[in-house]
């Protein structure tokens, strides 16, 4: 890479997260965040070497590579807002888990002299806030970066290697489109499945017998509830498909038991086993 | 304990691992298993004493203790078949993941000179077999023990102490109708789920881009067809009880998520979150 200054707006987890990482890397990292006690916390971990709570054009225009960790909103708002002080030639990517409802909006109003590429870090914690940041999360998990026609391969390329030098497993190119359909499903379906299960009843009494499983299926019930809402709402036909897909797959599971089909049952069983097998980590 | 030998009925992962920690704990253990190449590893691995793959009464008649790690179903019709060559007084349990159909019915066909009480070790493996069996698991897990009015005092501590001295973490105890209720929820319900999620679309190109949510919530989607077809249906009407009240919250969540009602979105995650603290580890 050959800019070796890096702005990073907003320092939460995903942001500090970055932080600390582009700084083992060697980078300059500054940041910007309107909380100034986060903004003090990593200039004390030293995982950026300046930061600010406010958004001022001096501070903006020195950088030529600007990562967004904000909720999608946020960042679809703040480049509304200030793209004017972003110094022409600046790249800009974002870590947003939703991307087409983000990425052409931010495309079509930006500047013609900037480049914005999407970028989704699959890796995250059932915690927030800069105080929580680790990069080793980073550590064999997914970057999916999401070219689309406005994107130039130079850009391409400069976001893919910003996910290799974080220490990403994998690199991966996906459209907004694929990329918002398999999040849909390995990510936001499974979060509705966890809440589902962990409101579906009464289960206070049950606590103390709980084995693995039903641990596995609900870690991630413990949900951060303003940014899960945001990012169901903004995939929200992809996300209503999954569910129906879902729940169309339970009542064929249900009727089987109902009817006391053990053929059914079992192929089922043999499916999912099957279909299991690819998903083992390698 | 006053009985220091043991019979084991059904060398499989769960009567494995009930062989090794008995043994372990200084029993003296028997296994009959109809699989003579299960009972040859068993005594090659020196987790059993003695070991047979016929039912004769020479050898069954021997022990005060037998403890039957077979399906639900199986165990039954053993019952059923064998009953006559246990010697009187002997004291039956079992391990089966469902106890209203077995526990009454057993009770019910039993000689009145024996007597059983129904036993669920919650642990166990994504595999089968003696070859996978592991005392380990047992370790910090749940042994629940189902007495109903048909039985001793004294049959309810002894059937308590066995799961003591295998190492189990926590010792209860519940009606039949209590531990359908329970297991129907957090074990049944959540396979349910895994497989559901694992079957209800075409996943393979997904499976490159999976992270750790859609990973825990379909461990158990790697199921062993024939146990759980049997559990399902044994436990039918409250398995497609809990169902329904799981679809139910996951139509509520939809429809939130349909009519863009962040609010109650956000009060379904809090709801989550709140309620899957209960189930931290301790």
């Amino acid at each position: 890479m050959t800019e070796n200054e890096i702005l990073i707006v907003g320092l939460g987890l995903i942001g500090g997260s970055y932080a600390e990482a582009l700084t083992n890397a060697g980078f300059r990292v500054g940041a910007i965040d309107r909380d100034m006690e986060a903004v003090r916390y990593a200039l004390d971990r030293g995982i950026i070497a300046e930061g600010t709570d406010t958004v001022e054009k001096e501070f903006v225009s020195r950088y030529r590579l600007i990562v967004f960790c904000l909720y999608p909103n946020t960042f679809v708002e703040w480049i509304k807002d200030w793209q004017d002080f972003i110094a022409p030639g600046t790249l800009i990517t974002d870590v947003s888990g939703v991307k087409v409802p983000v990425v052409y909006k931010v495309q079509s109003m930006l500047r013609p002299d900037l480049e914005f590429i999407g970028a989704h870090p699959m890796a995250g914690r059932e915690r927030s806030g800069v105080a929580n940041s680790d990069c080793s999360v980073f550590k064999g998990a997914n970057y999916l970066v999401t070219p689309t026609a406005a994107n130039t391969p130079e850009a391409i390329e400069k976001c893919k290697e910003l996910g290799r030098v974080m220490g990403f497993g994998k690199i991966s190119e996906l459209s907004p489109e694929e990329h918002d359909e398999m999040i849909g499903f390995l990510s936001q379906l499974t979060h509705c499945v966890a809440v589902s299960l962990m409101t579906c009843r009464e289960t206070s009494e049950m606590a103390r017998y709980s084995g693995d499983s039903f641990r596995d299926l609900t870690r991630i019930a413990a949900i951060n509830e303003t940014m899960w809402s945001e990012l169901f709402l903004l995939n929200r036909d992809v996300l209503i498909r999954q569910i129906d897909m879902f729940t169309g797959s339970m009542e064929a599971l249900k009727k089987a038991i109902a009817d006391g089909d053990t053929e059914t049952l079992k192929a089922l069983m043999r499916e999912s086993s099957r279909k299991r097998k690819l998903f083992e980590k390698k």
